[in-house]
C-alpha cells in the first residue's frame, strides 16, 4: 500500500477519544473502540452519556468462578453488544496482580495467582474475538496500584516480573492473540511502560513472538517517539496532529528509522483487516438463535435478542461466582418456611460494579427484595457516599458544563471540583473509624426491631462504590463502621445471621465474623446477580465459588504492606514473588479465607491420585485424581493442583497453583480429573541465566480443594532441565564456601571450628 | 616528605596479615592490628596461636547494657591490653544493624536500632582510643549477612541504607573520629564495598567529613586501583607487593592520578603518627594505678595489673549486660535455703563468646558450678557440635600443616577440609528437627532425676558455638531439640523453672517457654560471665539490661525472611528501614519480648513529662521526665524515648528510638531524665532532594520502659525544617490527583464519583 509519511504516521494515533484514524484516500476506515470489561460502555455521542448494555459480574467475581466456559460465554455476549453497536475492539480484560487488596482497581482484575489470571484471560480473550471483537489485554504491565499511577516507578526484579507480573500476559499472548495489547500508565524501573522497549519489544514481541497492536492506555504516551521506538503503536487518544508531526519530524531528522513506523502501521493495518471481517467470522452464541454463518446480524436484531439472553447469561454467570465462605450448622440454604428479615440498603438498590471507566449504564437491574417479596426489611445503614458527594456531584456538573464554554476556566473548574470531589471521597473512608452518626444509629435501631421478629436475619452488606473505584486505593479493609455495627448488633440476636456481601475485592471481618452463622460473597454481581444471590440462599444454585484470592485477618498480614504505596514516585516490590497465598504461606501466617476456598450445599471426595512421570527430559507430568460428589445434591467443585519445590537453590514459594478444573457431579456420582504439567510448571526464573530453570529434584504435588486444604499429596523427582545448563554440584559450598576463608578474615579453624578449650569455656 | 612512588604504594597494603609496611629509609615504622573487639586477639608469632587476653561480653550482650559508660570502659581495658601487646590497632567496634537474627554474626553487633549502636560505637571508640589505640569501625557497610558475604550485592534504596544501615557509622564517624574504618565484604547495589566511591568517599568523607583511614576487611580487595580511586586507603593484608607495582603501574600508564596516592598515604601516615604517640596519651583507668602522666606503663607492669583488674571489669560489664526477660511469681532472686539443682553443660563449661575472629584466648572462665558448689547438678544435654566436629577438627589440623608443606597442596587439602566441616556444620544444626539420640534421651532422664529433688531448678540453656559463627548464618532460631525437651520435661515437675540462656542473638521459645518461671538472659557474657550470673540469681546484683534486639516468636515473623539470604548473588532489602521493632510494629506483630525490655528486682514510676519547644525553626525540643525508684531495692532503669511521625508524606515507622538514659536509683530515689533532640531526630530521608527532610506536623513523643511499654506520651506540632523546600501543600492532590484524570484514561464524574442512579443499581 502505497502510504505517505504523513498517513502512515496519522495511523499511530486515534482521531478522538475512541476512534482510530481513517485514510480515505485509500478506503482505510476508522476502528471504534470501546471500555470495558464487564460490559459495553460505549459514549453515545453525547459526552459521558452512554448507550444501555448488560452488566455483567466483575472479573474478580469471574475470578471466583474458576469458570473458564463462562467466561468464555460472557466475553461472547459482551462482543455480541459490542458488534451490535459497531464497537470493534473493547478494553480488556485485564489480568494485573493483585499485589495488595488495597488496590482500588483490583476488581477489574481476576485474581492474585497469574495462572488462574492467565487462563480467564485466555477464556475471556478467546469468547469476545470468537464473535468478531477485538480485545484489549491490559494494563501492561506492573500496573497494581490506582494512586500515583501515571508516575509510579515499580521497582521489582526480574525473576519476580517473570513469575508474577508477567506470567498471565505471556500466557495469554501466547495462547489466545489478542488483537492489541494496553500498555499501562505506570513506569517499570524508572522508564514508563509506553517507552519501555524492554517490556515491549524485547519480552512481548521477541520473546513471546506477539504479532498485534500495542497501544497506549489513554494519554499514557509521555513522549511519541521513544513510545513508538520502544514499541507502542498506536496512541490514543488522538492529538489533533501534534504527535504524528513529531513523528514525522523524527523519520526526516534521521532521528528514527522509518522501518519502525512501517512495522507499527503494518499492525494498524492488521487490526483494521481485523476489525472488518467477512461473514464466516459470525458464529458462537449468535448461531443458536437460528442466524446461519454468512449472515450479518443487524444492528436492531441484536439489541432485540441480546437483552434478556444476556440479562439471563449475567445471573448464570453471578450465580456461577457466588463464594459461599462460611455456614456454619448449615443454616443455609434458607428453609422456605422461615420468616426472614432482610437487611441493607443493599437489597434494596444493589451493587452491581465499581467505579471508573469499567462502569457500564445497564439494560435492568435486579434488586434482591424484587425477589424476596414476603420478606420483613429494613435499610439498616444510609449508602454513606451518596450523601456526601452529592453537593459535590453538583459542584462537578456545573463545572463540567464549563468545559465547554469559550472563557478557558472549564478545565481548572473542572479540576478543583474533582480534588475536592476526591476529598471528600476521602472523608467519606474515614466514617469506617469515626463514631456513628445519630442517622447511623437510629437506621440500626430500627433494623433490630425489624429483625427481631424474624426466623432467619439476611444482612445485604459490603463496600460503598467510592471504596473500589479506578484512579484510587482504599486506605482500609474493613466495612464501613456503621455496617460493622449494625452487623455486631444483629448477631446479638437470637436468631441465625446471615451476611451476604458486595464488594470487588477481598475485606476484612473483624469484630463481626464469628457472629455470622453464614457469609455469601458475592462480589459485584452485575446487573443480574440479586437473583442469583437469591437463588443461592434458597438452595436453587448450590453455591460453588472460590475466593480467586486471600482473605487476610488484617491489613497488616497483607504482603507489601510497609512499601504501599512507595514513596516520592517510586514502589519497591520488596516482597518480590510472595503475594497472595504465596506470601502467607511462606510466613505461616493464619488468614480468614485461603485461596481457592469456597463452600458447597453437597461434599466432596478426593481419592486415587497418580502422578505420572511422562518424559522426564521434558518435565512431562500427568496427575490425576478421582473426584466424588459424597452429598445429597448436585454441586461444582474446583479442583486445584499446587506444586512445591521445597529444595530449590532459590526460595521459592510453599505451593504454586499449576492447575484446576471445575468439575460438575451429582450425588454419587464419581469423574476423573487430569492435569497435564510441563517443564515449566516446575521452573523459576533465574537471574543468573536469564531463563526459566527447571531445578532437578523432588517436587511436591497437592490435590485440594483449596491452597490451605489439600487432600491429596505425593511427590516426583525430576531431572535438571537438559536446555539449561545444570547447577553446579553442591554449588553454594563449592561456589562459595571455601571462599569465605580463602578470600576472607583470616578464620582458622580454631575459630570457625572451635577447639576443645574454646569450645568447653 | 620525600616519597618515592614505589614508597608511596609500599604503605598503602600490610606487610603481612597484621602489620602495615615500614619504610626504613624515612623512619616510618610499622603498624600492628590485632583482631577483637570483645577482648584483644593477637597472634602469639605461632599460626592461629593467640596471647591470652581477658574476654569481655560480646557487643549483643554489651548492646544490651545500654551502658555508655560501661562500654567505654570495656574498650579502655581492651586498649590497655592492646598497648601491653604493642598492637596499635584493634578491628572493632562492629555497627552493623541486625537486618535478620538468622545473621550468624549478630553476636558482635549492638543492636537493631542504629541509635542505640551508634551511641555504643561512640562509646567504644572514645573508650580504646582513649588509651592510645586506633579503633577499626566495621563493617563498612550494609554487611548483614554471613552467607556469600564475599560477593552478595545489597539492594537497598537510599532511605534505607541513610536511616538505617549507615545511620550508626554516620553518628561514630561524626562523633568519636575512629582512626580507622573496616571497608565490609559485600557488594552494595552491585559494587563491592571496596570499590565503592560512593560509600567511601561521597558519603564518607564529602558528607560526613571523615580523614582517618579506610582499610579493608582482610583480602576484601578485589581491584586495587579501583579500589584506591574509590577511597581504600589501606589494603589488608599484604599481597608481597603484587598490588602495590599495580598502583605504581596505573599512576606512570595515566590511569590513576597520583594525588589519589598521596592522599590515601598522608592519612595513612597520620595513622602512624597516632599509633606512636607521645606519652601525654596515657591516661584512662591507668592512671587510676598511681601511674604519672608522662610515665609509659612496661608491658610487664600492665600484663601484672590488667589480669585481676579486667577480669572483675568483665565480670562488672556481663552483670551490667544480663537480662531478665520473664520472673512470675518472683522466683528470682532464689532464696538462700533453697535446694537448688543446676542443669545443663554450660553450667560446667560456659559459652562465653562466638566464633570466628573475635574469640580470644581468654585468661581464665568462670563456670557457675564453681559459684554453686552445694547445686545438685546434671549436664542434661550434650554440646553437640563439639562431637560432631571432632573428626573433621583433626582433618583440619592435619590439612592445616599442609599448609606450610613445599608441594602446593596445603591449601586445598584445607579447603576441602573446611568445607566437610561445614557440611558437619550443618547436620548438626539439623539435630534440632531430628529424633532426638538415646544419649540425649539418657541425659534428659537424669537430670529429671537430679531436679525431682530440688525446690528451685535453675537450667543453663542456649545454643552450640556452631550455631553463632563468623562467615556463617542460622538457620533456625531454635534451641537445639534436646535442649527444648529437656526444658519441656523439667517444666512438668512441681519446682519452678529457671531458664538460663546463653547466646549471642535472638532465639525463639517455643514450645518450653510458659513452663518457665523466670527467664534470664546471659548473651555470650565473656569469660567472667558465671559470677555475674550467679550475682543475678541470688539477688546479689539487681539485673538492668534491656533486649537490644526484639525476641520474635517465630522465624517467619522476622523482617526480610522472605528475601534472606537473596538469590543468585544479590539480596533485596525489600523490607526497607523496617527491620527490628519498625518491621513488627508496622505489621501489629506480637512478639515474644519487644525492643528495650527488661525486668529488675525493684519497680520504676514516670511521670511529670515535659516537652518544650526550645527552637522550632533547628527543632530543638527539650524532653523530660521523672523516674522513681518505688520499689525496696536499689536498681538500673534504661528509660526510653521514641518519636514518631504519624502523618509523613512517606511511610514511616511507628516508633524509632531517639533517646535513652540509664540510671540508678535507691528505693525511693527519683531522678529527673532530660533528652534533647533536634531536627534529625524527626526527619526523614527524602530521596526527592537527597537530604534529610523535617516535615513539618505533629510528632508523637513516648518515653518508657520498652518500646511497647510506653509510660507517658505527648504530642508535639513543629514546622517545616527551613533548610528544605517544603512540601506543597496538599502535594498529593495538586502534584498528582488532578492528573489521574487530566493524564488519565477519560474519566468522567459518573464514573470517579458515581451518580445516583449507578450509585443505587
Amino acid at each position: 500500500m502505497d502510504l505517505t509519511l504523513e498517513e502512515k504516521a496519522s495511523l499511530l494515533s486515534g482521531h478522538d477519544d475512541w476512534f482510530t484514524e481513517a485514510v480515505d484516500r485509500l478506503g482505510i476506515p476508522a476502528i471504534e473502540v470501546g471500555d470495558g470489561p464487564h460490559g459495553l460502555r460505549k459514549e453515545t455521542g453525547v459526552d459521558m452519556v452512554w448507550v444501555p448494555a448488560t452488566g455483567f459480574p466483575t472479573a474478580s467475581a469471574m475470578g471466583a468462578s474458576w469458570d473458564r466456559d463462562l467466561v468464555r460465554r460472557v466475553a461472547a455476549a459482551i462482543g455480541e453488544e459490542a458488534r451490535a453497536e459497531g464497537v470493534q475492539v473493547v478494553l480488556g480484560p485485564g489480568v494485573n496482580m493483585k499485589r495488595s487488596p488495597l488496590c482500588g482497581r483490583n476488581f477489574e482484575y481476576f485474581s492474585e495467582d497469574p495462572l488462574l489470571s492467565g487462563e480467564l484471560g485466555i477464556a475471556y480473550v478467546e469468547g469476545i474475538q470468537s464473535v468478531g471483537v477485538g480485545s484489549s489485554l491490559k494494563h501492561f504491565a506492573a500496573n497494581n496500584q490506582e494512586i500515583e499511577r501515571t508516575r509510579i516507578s515499580v521497582e521489582a526484579d526480574d525473576r519476580t516480573l517473570r513469575e508474577i507480573y508477567l506470567a498471565a500476559f505471556e500466557r495469554v499472548v501466547k495462547t489466545a492473540d489478542p488483537w492489541t495489547i494496553m500498555c499501562s500508565y505506570n513506569r517499570l524501573r524508572g522508564v514508563h511502560a509506553s517507552e519501555n522497549h524492554w517490556l515491549l519489544t524485547t519480552v512481548l514481541r521477541d520473546e513471546w513472538g506477539y504479532d498485534g497492536v500495542v497501544v497506549s492506555d489513554w494519554n499514557a504516551v509521555h513522549h511519541r517517539v521513544r513510545a513508538l521506538a520502544a514499541g507502542l503503536d498506536l496512541e490514543m487518544p488522538g492529538t489533533g496532529g501534534v504527535t504524528d508531526k513529531q513523528i514525522i519530524d523524527a523519520v526526516r531528522a534521521g532521528e528514527l528509522d522509518e522501518r519502525i513506523v512501517d512495522a507499527a502501521v503494518s499492525r494498524v493495518l492488521r487490526l483494521v483487516e481485523r476489525a472488518y471481517p467477512g461473514p464466516e467470522l459470525v458464529h458462537g452464541p449468535i448461531m443458536e438463535l437460528g442466524v446461519a454463518p454468512g449472515d450479518r446480524l443487524s444492528d436492531e436484531q441484536l439489541a432485540l435478542l441480546r437483552a434478556d439472553e444476556h440479562h439471563n447469561l449475567a445471573r448464570e454467570a453471578a450465580a456461577g461466582c457466588i463464594t459461599l465462605l462460611r455456614n456454619e450448622n448449615a443454616v443455609l440454604p434458607l428453609n422456605p418456611d422461615q420468616r426472614v428479615a432482610v437487611i441493607g440498603a443493599f437489597a434494596a438498590h444493589a451493587r452491581i460494579q465499581g467505579g471508573g471507566s469499567s462502569g457500564v449504564d445497564p439494560t435492568r437491574v435486579d434488586n434482591a427484595l424484587d425477589f424476596l417479596p414476603e420478606a420483613l426489611y429494613a435499610p439498616g445503614y444510609v449508602h454513606t457516599p451518596l450523601d456526601a458527594y452529592q453537593d459535590d456531584l453538583d459542584a462537578y456538573l456545573a463545572a463540567h458544563d464549563a468545559t465547554f464554554a469559550d472563557d478557558g476556566t472549564g478545565p481548572a473548574r473542572r479540576s478543583a471540583a474533582l480534588a475536592r470531589a476526591l476529598r471528600l471521597a476521602a472523608a467519606a473512608e474515614r466514617v469506617a473509624a469515626g463514631p456513628l452518626s445519630a442517622r447511623a444509629e437510629s437506621l440500626i435501631e430500627d433494623a433490630v426491631v425489624v429483625a427481631r421478629d424474624a426466623d432467619v436475619i439476611v444482612v445485604f452488606a459490603g463496600l460503598p462504590l467510592a471504596f473500589e473505584q479506578e484512579a484510587d486505593d482504599r486506605t482500609t479493609l474493613a466495612l464501613p463502621a456503621d455496617q460493622a455495627e449494625l452487623l455486631r448488633r444483629l448477631g446479638e440476636l437470637p436468631a441465625p445471621l446471615v451476611v451476604v456481601l458486595s464488594n470487588g475485592a477481598a475485606v476484612t471481618m473483624d469484630p463481626w465474623h464469628d457472629r455470622a452463622d453464614a457469609i455469601v460473597e458475592a462480589w459485584l454481581p452485575g446487573q443480574a446477580g440479586a437473583g442469583a444471590v437469591v437463588d443461592v440462599l434458597l438452595g436453587r444454585v448450590n453455591p460453588s465459588g472460590k475466593v480467586a484470592e486471600t482473605f487476610p485477618l488484617a491489613v497488616e498480614d497483607t504482603p507489601g504492606y510497609v512499601t504501599w504505596t512507595g514513596e516520592r514516585g517510586t514502589v519497591l516490590y520488596g516482597e518480590g514473588v510472595f503475594i497472595g497465598y504465596r506470601w502467607y504461606d511462606a510466613l505461616r501466617r493464619p488468614v480468614r479465607y485461603p485461596f481457592g476456598h469456597g463452600l458447597s450445599y453437597t461434599s466432596f471426595a478426593y481419592g486415587e491420585l497418580d502422578v505420572d512421570l511422562i518424559d522426564a527430559a521434558a518435565g512431562a507430568v500427568r496427575v490425576s485424581c478421582t473426584v466424588t460428589n459424597t452429598g445429597r445434591v448436585a454441586g461444582r467443585e474446583v479442583v486445584q493442583l499446587y506444586v512445591g519445590d521445597p529444595d530449590a537453590a532459590v526460595r521459592r514459594p510453599e505451593r504454586e497453583l499449576r492447575g484446576f478444573e471445575k468439575v460438575a457431579l451429582e450425588p454419587g456420582e464419581s469423574t476423573r480429573v487430569v492435569f497435564e504439567l510441563s517443564s515449566r510448571d516446575f521452573a523459576y526464573w533465574d537471574v543468573a541465566v536469564d531463563d526459566w530453570r527447571r531445578e532437578g529434584g523432588e517436587f511436591t504435588i497437592e490435590v485440594g480443594a483449596s491452597s490451605r486444604d489439600p487432600r491429596l499429596r505425593a511427590t516426583i523427582e525430576l531431572p535438571d532441565d537438559p536446555r539449561i545448563a545444570p547447577l553446579v554440584p553442591d554449588e553454594a559450598l563449592l561456589d562459595f564456601k571455601p571462599s569465605r576463608f580463602t578470600e576472607g578474615h583470616p578464620t582458622p579453624m580454631s575459630q570457625a571450628i572451635p577447639s576443645v578449650d574454646e569450645q568447653e569455656h
